[in-house]
């Protein structure tokens, strides 16, 4: 019988992904171990093994799940933001930025530790990722079909407006002067300035 | 003696420093060994270990220099820059990026592995790119108080400038379709752009 199938195990595998984040975040992916990641969450090193077969299926289920989580936070935004091409820029930049900050960790070890893993694991995360980029490529080259942004290579841009969002955890504090929101809003404008946009 | 006074051991000190910026970028800095440095550097252990103490000094080393240079190739653009806050700052935004689309490894390297060190040798890094840093907030400071740019929070702004240039690495190829003045001076409008800068 595979031990995912019992009831009370998605807590174990639960806890061993939140040691396994606090692992790659504080060693990296080559220092972290699944002995460390197993003393840290409670369990035996057989026990992680049972439910990931090694390091890098760890780290890719940590980061695909981030990745997804963002982009989900990203098209709930949307659906609000109503049809000004602008607007909807703006509003998925600041879910963007949003979950960065509320997600230090997870976002900090995707864009330090995803380079380590093999070709075909690399992948496996890269699609999500290009999905939610794709998302912002759309967006923009609706608001430049429609007028409103003046920006030659759209997909640099999008690149560029996402690596900036991505350096939030190198900074932000919680506990600092501004809150989540209040960077998320600023990356907004950010985002809103660089592409050169120009309301009609 | 030491053995840094023999006229010829620079190169062999040079040698390591390189061999152990590819590992540091190929293995991060928790997989990288002296031992591997050596071997691929063509030298002993030993050897190594004359030139630096540990796999912290040499990481400390080579974060140093690329930082020196960089803040260098900043300093001799705006030599060249006038007196116009706007173009000074599009200028330095341009030698910062073309800087690191030259030197895609040491640049990514600083990015992922200087939390690595611990608290000491992460302040001497860091000291290097604090200046670099306070050298755009000057320079972004004037152009607001000379009202051609509108932005709030100037420090905030200049963090998101340059981890939008620090991203640079992750997807520019020297052997791709742009050039990289192409993609600093694309870099320079996002960084005039993203501050609000308005021509008085």
């Amino acid at each position: 019988m595979n031990s995912r199938s019992i009831g009370v195990l998605p807590s174990v595998r639960e806890r061993i992904l939140e040691t396994a984040l606090d692992e790659f975040y504080e060693c990296g992916f080559h220092g972290a171990t699944m002995r460390n990641i197993a003393n840290k969450a409670g369990c035996s090193a057989a026990n992680v093994y049972n439910h990931f077969e090694n390091k890098s299926e760890l780290l890719v289920e940590i980061l695909r799940r981030a990745s997804d989580e963002q982009f989900t936070a990203t098209r709930n935004a949307l659906r609000k933001a109503g049809a000004d091409p602008a607007e909807r820029w703006r509003m998925a930049v600041v879910a963007h930025s949003l979950y960065t900050a509320q997600n230090p960790r997870a976002c900090l070890v995707a864009n330090t530790e995803l380079r380590y893993l093999d070709t075909l694991n690399r992948k496996r995360v890269v699609g999500s990722r290009d999905a939610q980029e794709q998302l912002f490529v759309d967006i923009a080259e609706n608001a430049v079909a429609s007028g409103v942004f003046d920006v030659s290579r759209v997909h640099q841009a999008v690149t560029a407006v996402l690596t900036m969002c991505s350096g939030i955890p190198l900074w932000f504090r919680a506990d600092g002067p501004l809150s989540a929101q209040q960077v998320a809003d600023d990356y907004g404008r950010y985002a809103l300035n660089l592409v050169g946009y120009h309301p009609n």
